[in-house]
């Protein structure tokens, strides 16, 4: 058994009850094969493990380790270019509607190799693993066929082979129409997003099915299309939802029982009520709001008030949030969107595990759960939320079950 | 003699003739003691430097070190408590008025020995050394007395000791009333700025004098009394202008020559003639705009037209800035306040030097200035802009003459 003591430490276990965080101070953390055993103040600690071997961790705060559960990290090319264009005057959609914005992405990624995908987007990973970040989600959405959707996948499962995260991931080929089907969604969900959904779910690949419920992209009907085959599959479904308008798609994805709805600016009181009674995470997106320069923000009141819980996520992608920093995204969640500092660590650790049906298992510090922790160089949590650009990482610890 | 020779890379001199950020692809870079002696295509370079021993970068991109021309970076405790508050509804004024805001980050400061000052100043400073500053801006401010402030300014000149950085100092007595002198703003002057800019002055630890212009702050004319003790001592001033309202306080800078103008968001087209006739340099501070929501943004366009050079900082504060990322100070620059990614990158190198009476000697790649490079991980400079909360940073390269 391979056990593991922590102690001279500030918890901030974000579990509900009691103090806010879950803070408590001279606490101590016990471990057994990766699995949390104990975690409370060290007064408590039970007397087997009295006298035994601990790592002091100095009066550091310990708090879950973060999870990113949106993200667009595989991808080919960026769009700098782009950002000096949109500096120029040019809005999202006109960009894209002059062929701009992700039909970019989407030739850079078909044109790279796994090999390359891999490289460029270990970069990215790198990032959030440098802030504390043990669960990623990463999604498809940029090869728009069957095989470089799949590609995206295979270099998503590629990383969390290769670094020391947990990768969960994401099938989103309804995320845009490709060139090659420009006017004829329903035809490209037949043709492409469907039997890529058969074959990604036969070969281990997919996690969960996503997509872009927009103007610009599918219509509530075209997603009902989408999230039926992914039910038949028995994946889990989720939507980008309400981000530059309301036709919705939280409430679409409310009926699929959705882990999360995504963006959600353009949120109705029925979107909200809808994913209350589902139970389904509403994740917000700062960075593309703050990028996309957006004015009305996610009805964040209105989901506090009917009890939907909020996760927050870097949204990393090339086009509307180049963000690799979770720690921002919370700034952000807090300076733009109005979250406590205290909600926004939630949405970092809790929240986001829940969006990814891994509510059980990570996002608080409690006895039966994973052993997973960042430690930080801070006097109080409010701090991670506060500053700006600044990465107060001790370290992280990650302990996998043998 | 040391001699460098930098090949393999492509160079963003920032120069103003020529291409867009004045680059060269295929370049080199020679110096000579901790100067440049050359810069540009490799095809060009001297024939005495052929055969020397070079160091191949490996196509980076190569841009002058950056500068960071505006912080508050020496002050006690932080302020994650009040952002809670702030999170709450209380804005920076009622904050300042209710004894909040800077009277606490000023107790903590004056109650912080040298050491605890230095240490948790050292932290941020290297945050900023991470993203390739070589030199740093860092004002006094938060000592309110003749002793706190010169203590303040003794711990930023430590700072430039113990790291590789140039560290430029700045008299900012005149940045707020503190509690002993409420409703007395011309006594403290008489009785704390004054006397502190001569002491200070005689002790070699001022490179320039600062003041806060604002209601909540001082006068035009108690700014005038100290800009007046200030150019009779031959020290340049620079001024906290028009963050919050229009004061005339960057007609008033004019007027004395300031080296900068800081913040601007309620500058006039008046204001905007007169830092152009004077040659004064617009500091602009997106960090502070977007902590505290502000909606009125710096004139950048009339700035522009008007020829007025125009400098980024991150004006790294305990209260309405808690930011150490000059990269992410060029996104804010770009995404919130309009500027071009080139624009950005000029305002942390060529116009910050500027802005410190550096220019001769700093902010470009060209003979005769100090040899300080930074080296990216990027294709291209408008990605430094592009991105956030990603430090793509090689190598910083700065050599002092021996
Ligand atoms: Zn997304
Ligand atoms: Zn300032």
């Amino acid at each position: 058994m391979a056990r593991r003591l922590l102690t001279e430490l500030t918890l901030a276990t974000m579990e509900r009850s009691g103090a806010p965080y879950g803070l408590v101070t001279n606490a101590a953390v016990a471990t057994i094969d990766g699995r949390i055993v104990f975690a409370g103040p060290a007064a408590d600690l039970p007397a087997e493990w009295h006298g035994k071997e601990a790592e002091g961790l100095g009066q550091r705060l310990v708090t879950p380790a973060l999870i990113d559960c949106h993200t667009h990290l595989v991808h080919g090319g960026n769009r700098a270019r782009e950002f000096e264009l949109r500096l120029a005057g040019a809005s999202y959609q006109e960009l894209a509607a002059a062929g701009g914005g992700i039909v970019s992405t989407v030739s850079a990624t078909r044109a790279a190799s796994e090999d390359a995908l891999f490289d460029s987007a270990s970069r990215r990973l790198d990032a959030l693993l440098a802030e504390g970040v043990t669960t990623v989600e990463i999604k498809s959405g940029y090869g728009l066929t069957v095989a470089d959707e799949l590609k995206m996948l295979r270099v998503a499962r590629w990383l969390g082979a290769e670094r020391d995260v947990r990768v969960v991931t994401t099938y989103l080929a309804a995320h845009a129409v490709p060139p090659e089907y420009q006017g004829r969604p329903g035809d490209y969900i037949q043709a492409v997003v469907l039997p890529g959904m058969e074959q990604g779910a036969a070969e281990g690949l997919i996690d969960a099915v996503d997509g872009f419920c927009e103007g610009i992209a599918f219509s509530v009907d075209e997603m009902g299309t989408v999230f039926e085959r992914a039910s038949a599959l028995g994946l889990p479904v989720k939507l980008h939802a309400e981000q530059l308008s309301d036709l919705g798609g939280a409430a679409l994805a409310a009926r699929y029982g959705a882990l999360s709805a995504d963006h959600l600016e353009y949120l109705s009181q029925e979107g909200v009520d809808a994913l209350a009674e589902a139970g389904t995470v509403a994740v917000l997106l700062p960075g593309a709001f703050y990028t996309l320069r957006e004015r009305q923000a996610p009805p964040v009141a209105a989901l506090r008030e009917a009890g939907v819980p909020m996760a927050l996520a870097t949204d990393c992608n090339p086009g509307s949030s180049p963000l690799t920093s979770p720690l921002l995204a919370m700034n952000m969640g807090s300076t733009l969107f109005g979250l406590t500092p205290e909600e926004a660590l939630a949405g970092v650790t809790r929240e986001a595990a829940r969006s990814l049906g891994l509510a059980d298992e990570l996002g608080t510090i409690a006895a039966g759960k994973c052993a997973e922790f960042a430690v930080w160089d801070v006097e109080h949590p409010a701090e991670l939320a506060y500053r700006i650009g600044f990465n107060p990482l001790h370290r992280v610890i990650r302990d996998v079950a043998p």
